[in-house]
């Protein structure tokens, strides 16, 4: 492979001449839409978990992909790194500006721009976020099924390849992302496919950028796949006597092919802070949440047979939220969840984990982080999408306290070890960012990651787009 | 970019002493598993449609991941050109070596590695055959729901990204490859991901090397996602009066949310070809063939929503393949439909066409086809998977006969404009090899032939992997 691709890159060194040119260049190109106040530039840096804020040089709000074509051309021109921002709602670092440069922040590009409502599929700018985008479909019966936690934008969920509660009946980003529309680092714009449901025409550029992080282009443009609401829908809450209880009523229901739309784990100290957070009144117990999809005799069937599993299990009673509105209060308070979990602690810090294992592993993983959180005595209430094999534990640090602060540390690398013990990984649905980066080799190995050096340095010779990331390596 | 890229690259010059000294280390090393008589080194060329046959130098059989290091190693050594080879099925001349070269052909790499039945996903070596597989499974109660019509290899099929008559419920290989073992073109073994259903951990390199046709590196191990055997099935075969009424029953069965499994198009001729071929004695009318998955409740709720459908467009009776024996010879004459259609025409070669469009536009689309190849006056049976908007014409060509055979070609260029103009794709799952190349340009653009010419030269700078196929623009 190309001789010079394997060495790691160092990091970019800041050049403050350049980045003085390139502010005056956007400033006259942008006017008022280019910022560089202390403020804006901070919120425009990671603010989320204890990762530390490394604010960039300068924010710029394109409305165009022309305008981000100029964008890259004024940045490539004098060797200034550009961070794509979408909602500010990654929880590994994604958007802080290690090496400085230019956030391009996608707010002003937030329309939705065709709905082919007989194709199931629409064309987005990247700043639409997942709630805009579901209100604006909800009178032709479609829906966009991607929920993470926050409201984040569609752009933003692509480039983290983000998933949600959903993900266990409709897939991930990976899955609803029919094609993009990139500006890449040389200024060109690509269009990484077409419209049609499937395709064997090449190599598979959507997927490429689909979780990319903004280190290979910049996403302008996104044709995602949609869904039909549901003609029936069930959502309910049910309490279990242990975690392992509940997990293995997850493992069940998804062994036995029901095909469960949500199913979430909440353990008792989050069922604690959820209740305060989201005025609920559940029991402090393991806690699953659930949601059916499908015709009214289909939803009956498959809360039937989830019902026998939860029993088998001795969990219940169900308490079903038949109306509308209680639906939307109880996946509020899940998608909350992590705002709820601080709340438990005002003044901690948290840390987002995100592990994920082959579902017959999951009992078995949760139970032995659980024992570590213990071991390490921290606060750390549990969260999941278990269906997937997927769950956070958000443990909530005192900064302060150095030996908290070192028994975090500790705590995450464990739950990492856990991970690739079990054929999971380190990031099931928030991504690499630069928290993440660090376990990347113990999860992929050195070939892999020689592969993503590769096509980095071939995409971005400059190493501009989102340094210091995935691909800086 | 980097400079030199973007320029086509040269085809490879065959180097007659460089395959002379490569055949002689391959032989010290492998015995008789490398074979270079003219009649086996044809069988490894291409031999199923008018493309040119272009057979390999010589044919190795290696039997361990190990092995395929080796010949890597020797070939990149002398610059000589790896095909990797399945079961020879492919039909766009995936498999030619038009600059010479070393078949890899995975016949004797055909175990069935690991069943996780609890994970619902396998483990296997890359010629392991879709039926073998599915006869491995099937006590277990899972199966691997591709199904292209050959009897495929599964590295072959996640090389072309594959799909078939159960794509529209199940999706394609993108959607059933969790991960691969990839010997890359410097000899390094790449993992692309581990076992957890969903991952957000760097460059998605599984869907990368999925449809790369072996010109980024050669498979030797895939980590598969198995579906559970419905508990209920329910298939038959549904005449129509027209061929825009089946297209329109497909639309409305799509635009409705009914999960069906599998819904294919056959023509009057197709279904006359199958007749013939496969004894059946089908009306030979337009007809849809169809399937259904579920639980007793769903299949029958399914199947009456279908027949509610088919009724509006004048279609039917219905006639149920109740018998699991019945079902099979049903989907064995489908997926025999190729072979069928060459019989109608004894000494005929077959072209394989293979547009895909979004589903609002199916039914125009495969009109505008008919009348195409009714004005060119040639013979073209219609199949298509039409759930995922995805049909196949297979003209049948007098190759001795200049104009039928210049006749043809028009066909192919106006069926691949048809689908440019209605948002679709130059294949929906045969793939590129060298028969799709030249559209390629007018499907992705510049950019994305750039990037993708950027990726093969960085992952295979001497351009050894599959020469003359994607990539090599």
């Amino acid at each position: 492979m190309a001789g010079d691709r394997t060495a790691p890159r160092a990091e970019k060194p800041r050049d403050p001449a350049a980045i003085k040119a390139v502010t005056e260049k956007l400033a006259a190109a942008f006017g008022n839409r280019l910022v560089t106040s202390q403020a804006v530039r901070e919120q425009h840096g990671h603010t989320l978990t204890w990762i530390p804020n490394q604010p960039p040089d300068a924010v710029v709000f394109p409305q165009s992909t022309e305008d981000v074509q100029k964008i890259v051309g004024i940045c490539a021109e004098y060797g200034v790194p550009m961070i794509p921002f979408g909602t500010g709602t990654s929880l590994e670092g994604h958007v802080n500006a290690p090496s400085g440069g230019v956030s391009i922040d996608f707010r002003d590009m937030n329309k939705v721009l065709e709905v082919h409502a007989e194709d199931f599929d629409c064309v987005v700018e990247p700043g639409v976020t997942r709630k805009a985008l579901n209100d604006h479909l909800r009178d032709q019966g479609l829906f966009f099924p991607i929920d993470p936690g926050a409201d984040a934008s569609l752009g933003g969920m692509a480039s983290t390849r983000a998933s949600g509660t959903n993900a266990v009946r409709y897939g991930t980003m990976k899955d609803n992302v029919l094609a993009l529309k990139v500006v890449m680092a040389n200024g060109e714009v690509m269009t990484t496919a077409r419209r049609a449901r499937k395709s064997s025409s090449g190599y598979d550029l959507t997927r490429l950028m689909v979780g990319a992080e903004g280190t290979l282009g910049i996403i302008t443009e996104l044709t995602l796949k949609l869904s039909g609401i549901p003609e029936a829908i069930a959502a309910g809450v049910c309490p279990f006597p242990t975690i392992d209880a509940a997990c293995r009523a997850t493992i069940l229901t998804i062994q036995s092919g029901i095909p469960v739309a949500r199913i979430e784990l909440l353990d008792p100290l989050q069922i604690r802070a959820s209740n305060a957070y989201s005025k609920l009144t559940l029991p402090e117990v393991p806690t699953l949440f659930v949601e059916f999809h499908g015709t009214e005799a289909g939803v009956a069937e498959q809360s039937q047979r989830f019902g026998d599993i939860v029993t088998e299990l001795g969990g219940g009673p169900f308490e079903w939220a038949t109306k509308p509105e209680e639906r939307t209060r109880l996946w509020q308070a899940r998608h909350d969840g992590y705002w709820a979990a601080r709340h438990l602690r005002p003044g901690a810090q948290a840390l987002a984990t995100d592990l994920c294992v082959p579902i017959s592993r999951l009992a078995e993983c949760v139970n032995s982080a659980l024992r570590y959180v213990d071991e390490l005595k921290l606060v750390a209430p549990v969260l999941g999408h278990v269906g997937d094999g997927n769950f956070h534990f958000s443990p909530l640090i005192d900064m302060d306290d150095a030996d908290e602060v070192r028994r975090a540390k500790i705590l995450l690398e464990r739950l990492t070890e856990l991970a690739m013990s079990m054929g999971g990984t380190c990031t099931g649905e928030h991504g690499v960012g630069q928290g993440k980066l660090k376990y990347l080799r113990a999860e992929h190995g050195a070939p892999a990651l020689d592969a993503m050096a590769a096509i980095k340095l071939a995409l971005d010779p400059q190493n501009l787009m989102n340094p210091g990331k995935i691909g800086s390596l």
